[in-house]
């Protein structure tokens, strides 16, 4: 309550907590009272309106909102697997792949080449969210039959972007791993739809989402049933200008202490470009991140999307070199 | 180019230009070469690949990349119609009404009272979008029976929003305008169902959304054949943590320079407080808003959600009396 | 504390609580236990380094930590005398001029003009913060000679950047007030400075300065016995670039509900675009700002500083003739 | 130029550019004319104020502003001599101490017990910059003899923060270093003042400096003739809460990569919050910085400032043990 607010006011507001179904407290301050209220915002009325008496100066909520993906409901780390890939253990999970999947020439060689260095699933967009009507859109259900044959060839397992509740059934057919974009980070609709297909969801942090924003998206997941949830931080949106975006990379120990789930760090996206990658990838890896989302290309230079940020073969390869030693130091390896 | 780079590091970044169907232009400075490249960059591959290029400093694009929203495409400015309701010309458009749906009741007498004082639109959320999967998420199919029946009664026209593409079919049968959230700024599936729908879109801007971004997001509303769009300005989100974001009044004046089409401001989620929507909408109007979308609620501090921000029927006829000589100033009515 | 903490735990912290001078109230709920700390944290020890405890959650403060700045301490309007003119009446302010002082006829000619218009305060940066050192830093001394000549000869008064506690004591022999700007609005030293002074100084928010952190700036200049401060908002950074700075124009109403002092908005700074400024005036003016810093330059195109954001005379005058109704509105003059 | 400029609007502004000093040279796109100005901004009035020019779409600059702290001017590293400890090379340089001095007992134990885990710089705050008035505001003068005392008797090198240009005479007697905290960032009287003490100075990043801001207040350092500079990453300010400010830490890819002067981080500011501490430090030394700042207290719960953020001795000495595998692989020791 506001300094020196008479006690009838106080009176009224302590009748309404009690209305709206919690035990109210006051405890009363040499300048000011302060109302606790006890109950579980999660079952009642949310306090916050409360604001709208003159005198209560602010409500502060104290619980945290969000249960199934707390540290605290299960204390272990959860292993995903991904169709036989497990992520979230020892094995530290390398994705690659182009940004968009342009032809099946480029999509077997890059396949090919992550293989190679030591990836285990391969990245690929078939429906691509741009910023402009007037860019390419992906291939579509082309994009997927090319990821299919390339899944097919190399035994490499498909993560792949849905932007649409139609398109998670046939999406999900090819996939092993649903990814949803920072654009789509509280389209909770595509969130529960991608919990009922029972795959895993790989969901990125919106551009500008709060931790606990992101924690209470995932949330939405395994509240309708589906456990297999990995937390990809991107880069979130800052006044900076020299890099795309700011990859905040305390979300690694943050979310390894709130909850129990995998975290993934995807540098292609957080900084925008290619010369950054490599030294994003080891601050990762040295901080306990359970794997990478990397953006490699044959010929950046030409991609149909954000070729300044995708890696070529070689750059990739030299990259995963550097890691080895990184995770021993961790006692893991790739 | 970065300074100093050799001749013949430039030729192959020329030819790579022209490869991409740009016409390229060196301009030799003292210390720096600049490559101009001339060409549509909406018709052809996009030029920021090039910074893969290690000699490449950066990549600036001019050309603007919105066509169709743009004032120049369109020199007047667009009045959209509303089922009769005109917005964007000397009507000032007022649509008031509550956060969420919450029973006949509720409604119908907000319903009654917006009508009375000054309101043409009522607004109501009967699918709502929450941060939380344990949130009270709207009445959905029942929430839009009860605006129907609202709009029978009062004639009002009706805004309200959708969350999903499978929603908007049945939206649209009571919706007179199609609102999209924040959170959904960027669901290009989601506008693009809209446009298909033929009703006007509200499409708010995104929490992190850059005016150019959210000129281009309305590009596919349009793109897809449907002009009738109103923008609308709810906060961006910043450090501020004193209110709930941070109203970017600013973007009037820049969406009347910019486009044709009509910019409303919704000042309750713009500061989510109650106590300064009053002074919000005055600047609002001073500053040349075609219209408001203002939360009114019977009984705010039982509302089932965002209570804190919404006014009482009192606080609602007050602003609209303050609101009628500051649109005399400026030769407008409401 | 975290949910299921044990009472021995609990007990050590409400143990450190009462040796930091407090008296611990806890609150024990369902999940969680709340401690409620009574005492003055403006007089005691900081609670927040209790987080260091592994087992407390988190630490809320919930008293303001500012005083002589707040509403409450002085519940009327604090009119600032600026050698005469008043500032946060009923009299609207407007200080106008150049960005820097160039020479004695650019100075001269502009504050004749700004006088005609109606501005009854000239402003103009002697001492110039610039980004890079390789830019024009401002006359100097020279400068504030030419400012003494100009006062002298229209009578208006002068308001100027001082950037060190070196200069503010010969700053302040012709300013009438002192301005801080934003890159040293946490310049605390600098403010204990000009507080000493007793000349009132315009306090610029920081570019990313929450709310409280201003009020506490301006109450360190209040703490030292100087109570004529005027606040001016003068935009904040965010993401957004088509404008330099995103203007928070909520802050006219949240400074007149926290604090008793006059609130000045800077629009050109707000935006750095000159084709935005009136339309941020008029918004500042119809929510209750108590005065404009106006950027004027007689030929902005060929301005030393930011010309992009100045005004020439005839916009100037266009702007003030704008202003009139709409102040008459809010019962106010210039 | 705006789209369909007439050919003599054109004119006016190539005239106009030539008249500043440029060499204009205009490009006829099929839509749109650029007009290429060559010349080096610099040493040339800037160009930003065309603008004002109606039909002037934008002004992009294109060169970098800073030039001796640029890679470019100096292709290999610079190790900077902090009174025989080298910082910049191969030796890995960890700074660590008590967010304040708050007595002798206090700074010596820390002194002690940072030296014998390993680092070779004591860092302790005798003027402290605090948000509130009513803060503990350090020690001052008798903060720096205790300064003093601690490095007679340990031998470890001195960092500390100057907040005044008054103060950098005396501080700079005890300092090795001089730390310019991030509220003084682009105070540039007192870099100007820091650069002619001749000493070390470790420049922290502003709360929402841009990088290339960052890069010029250090140019303001060399220009002045002192070319010690360190670059400390601090944390900057975003929307998210979850922790104090969000640690950036591509700056240390980009600082290498843009300048030849050492980058530390500072993690503890960084986060805010012991627990995340360790992560961040390991993170930082993977991708390459060239040291820590480190906040260590004996015992953090009672520190008179920031205790939330302060490590104790077996924190300290635990993430010591940590670093040392990880620096290896980087081909660095401590």
């Amino acid at each position: 309550m506001r300094p020196n607010t008479p006690r009838e006011k106080i009176d009224e507001v302590l009748k309404e907590v009690q209305r709206l179904g919690y035990d109210p407290r006051p405890i009363f301050g040499s300048e000011q009272t302060i109302i606790a209220a006890i109950g579980d915002e999660r079952t009642h009325h949310t306090l916050e309106s409360l604001t709208v008496f003159a005198d209560v100066e602010k409500v502060m909520p104290v619980q945290k909102r969000y249960k199934l993906v707390s540290r605290e409901s299960h204390p272990a780390n959860s292993v995903i697997n991904v169709d036989g890939v497990p992520v979230g253990g020892p094995k530290f999970c390398v994705m690659a792949g182009p940004c968009s999947v342009e032809s099946a020439d480029q999509l077997l060689t890059t396949a090919r080449a992550v293989k190679a260095a030591g990836a285990t699933i391969l990245r690929g967009g078939a429906y691509k969210p741009r910023t402009s009507p007037y860019e390419f859109q992906g291939l579509g259900r082309e994009g997927l039959r090319l990821l299919q044959e390339a899944k097919d060839e190399t035994g490499l397992k498909i993560i792949t972007e849905v932007l649409s509740e139609r398109h998670v059934e046939h999406v999900a057919q090819t996939a092993d791993i649903l990814q949803v974009g920072a654009r789509n980070a509280q389209n909770f609709q595509l969130l529960i739809e991608c919990a009922k297909s029972g795959k895993p969801v790989l969901l990125k942090r919106g551009l500008c989402e709060r931790i606990d924003e992101w924690l209470l998206a995932a949330e939405y997941i395994l509240a309708h049933g589906n456990p297999n949830v990995l937390f990809c931080e991107r880069g979130i949106r800052t006044f900076e200008t020299y890099t795309r975006n700011t990859l905040d990379l305390a979300a690694v120990a943050i979310i390894k202490k709130e909850s129990h789930l995998p975290v993934i760090i995807d540098p292609s996206q957080g900084c925008g470009r290619a010369d950054l990658v490599r030294a994003l990838c080891c601050g990762a890896a040295a901080m306990g991140a359970d794997g990478l989302l990397i953006e490699v290309h044959p010929n950046p230079a030409e991609a149909l999307s954000d070729g300044q940020q995708q890696l070529d073969f070689q750059g990739f390869s030299q990259l995963m070199a550097q890691l080895h030693p990184l995770l021993a130091v961790t006692e893991r390896c790739i």
